[in-house]
């Protein structure tokens, strides 16, 4: 099954890994409305998608994806309001597209190439995780343009420390892949000609597990980390134990006592 | 002094460091109901011990700690309510002696040989320090079986970042130490010789501080973390004064003036 | 413009970079009560002085700051009620002037030289940037005199994961400038020779952005930081959106595309 837009392309493999790739090269894959749009119904309908195990978030040209589209941004102020009500409903809708991958059931992982700047890198610090080649590049250059990365630095700062993320916030610059991998940005930087294989190798790997579990543990894990210790226990000792008796715990239990491959109920 | 019990040996050091060794080799270390029990007296028992200053988890094997027992927990589906009971009574024992190592007011180091998989992750991350030997690898494999490891994340995301914890609990892969190292997991990863030393060397200058110091200080430490920055320094500043007032800070800051050794109240 | 006190030195580029030097060389920079008035006060007044626009907190002396005073604080124990009244006073006023910094809506970068101990640490750790001489150290001794460094740990705390910040506190241990750079306590470590020259560019970089839109993100920053994700995204987009009808993203996005400088407002 491949599906494509212009804008956004899909590519769903047998084994369950959804590609989404920005493909709008020509704007530096912005997060345009229409980019947005592509993207928010992209992960919604991937959310439901029985075939779709995992997803990989890549892209065309040489951004991975630019921030948002700064002429439609400007166009916007032509309004009575000077721009109020656009910016609202276009912040409301990015952060929505942010909000909508980390509530998503499915794993995403963000496979850069190029640069991922102010939008675009808080893209790749909203997914589960992210393998970048090294000649890829992060930044949050708002400040440079007056209009600081507030939102990005929402994503941003749950993947780093205060410091590393306050210094790409305050000074604009890039950060090359192998320093956002130290900093906790992505996971790991490769050489850019291994890098499809070795996002998709991570991504099959997971793609073999029940979907019940990984979406139950991905769930679980974004509302635990936001309790305090004691809540955070009690809440997932209960996830363990609707987990226990859950159908794909039982057979992977007793397959791996058996010695033998387990068989998920959703396959 | 020195106590034995059949899975879990206690041994304590004139110098005020309990050894505490997972024994129950065959079952890989597993945290059985038996050492569960075993685990949660001995924190509890050395918490209010006070020849007790400094507590070391190690474990004898070549599994550090192997999470749950699955045999046992497979066992526990025979009830009439196909385990439900018996698991949220195992989930909340478990989470129970992780938040007991927290809560010990003696500073709880983990010594880590081997591999430390699951609930025996967790183990190690709800220790205050943690070495592990190079040889030494961390996993959370629970996704392997259709069991995500849900309470393990508790702790695992409260050491790391979310990237990495993510990766550890969606691939189910095995960690090496020197990476457990740089990702925070583990303060560090040293040579398998040397292993106990380096952890006893850091045991011992710890246990030469104040034990009301250190209990003081490590209550505070998990309190004010939970806290807003303005809370928690109401907080802190609190526990300082009281702290001031008590007479090992008297007598530590009159050692220090003086240029002569603090004799300790708890001494 | 050039001010001087005893004890703290200030210079006011004309670029807008603030440099304040701690200069009780002889009392090792202690945060006295001299010191800390000497600090808040300058904080407030360069928050509020539209002619600075970054701050640069440097030290004269091998020591970048010892803490607080412990003549002082020990002469503080002969009030009748031994000491609480005058300790509550100090640890709140040291809380309001690490807070102030937080809250300062100028951007502070400590530049470190020497060492960094107790609430001297806590100093570098409260600032949004810092970088470290290679010989400079770093340590939260208090656990050594009896009184555990609990008000410096809130800052520590939130800078680096929790065993790390762990082992400082409880060991007292000297925490070498790169090992620093690696928990993310300082963003470098860097040659001595080389340290004044890397933390003003660093200053003057972030010196020719609009001041607002620093206030603007930095405030934001630390607000986000510790809220749920959603209510997160729901007030940076706001922040988003105000920032977009200000003066000086208007003009940095115009002058963005029109390939220009921009002119800010505040200039």
């Amino acid at each position: 099954m491949t599906t494509q837009t212009d804008i956004l392309l899909r590519d769903l493999s047998d084994d369950g890994v959804l590609r989404l790739t920005l493909n709008d090269v020509a704007r530096r894959n912005a997060l345009s409305e229409a980019m947005l749009s592509a993207l928010g119904a992209a992960f919604d309908e991937a959310g439901h998608d029985p075939a779709v195990r995992v997803i990989v978030l890549a892209a065309n040209g040489p951004a991975f994806c630019a921030g948002h589209d700064l002429k439609e941004m400007t166009a916007g102020r032509a309004a009575a309001d000077g721009g109020r009500a656009y910016f609202t409903k276009v912040m409301g809708q990015c952060s929505g597209v942010m909000q909508g991958i980390v509530n998503c059931p499915k794993p995403v992982i963000a496979e850069v190439t190029g640069i991922a700047t102010a939008a675009g890198c808080q893209l790749v610090a909203s997914c589960d995780l992210a393998i970048a080649a090294d000649s890829a590049k992060f930044s949050t250059p708002g400040v440079h343009i007056g209009l600081f990365c507030s939102t990005p630095m929402v994503a941003l700062s749950r993947n780093t420390a205060n410091k590393h993320a306050m210094e790409m916030l305050l000074t604009g610059d890039m950060t090359p892949a192998p320093r956002a991998a130290e900093i906790g940005l992505v996971n790991y930087a490769v050489a850019e000609e291994e890098l499809q294989a070795a996002t998709m190798e991570m991504a099959r790997k997971i793609a073999s597990k029940s979907t019940m579990t990984l979406a139950t543990g991905k769930r679980a894990f974004y509302a635990q980390r936001e309790m305090p210790l004691a809540d955070a226990y009690d809440y997932a000792s209960q996830v363990m134990v609707d987990n226990m008796l859950a159908h794909d715990a039982e057979e992977g239990i007793g397959a791996f006592i058996e010695k033998r491959a387990p068989q998920w109920q959703d396959r």
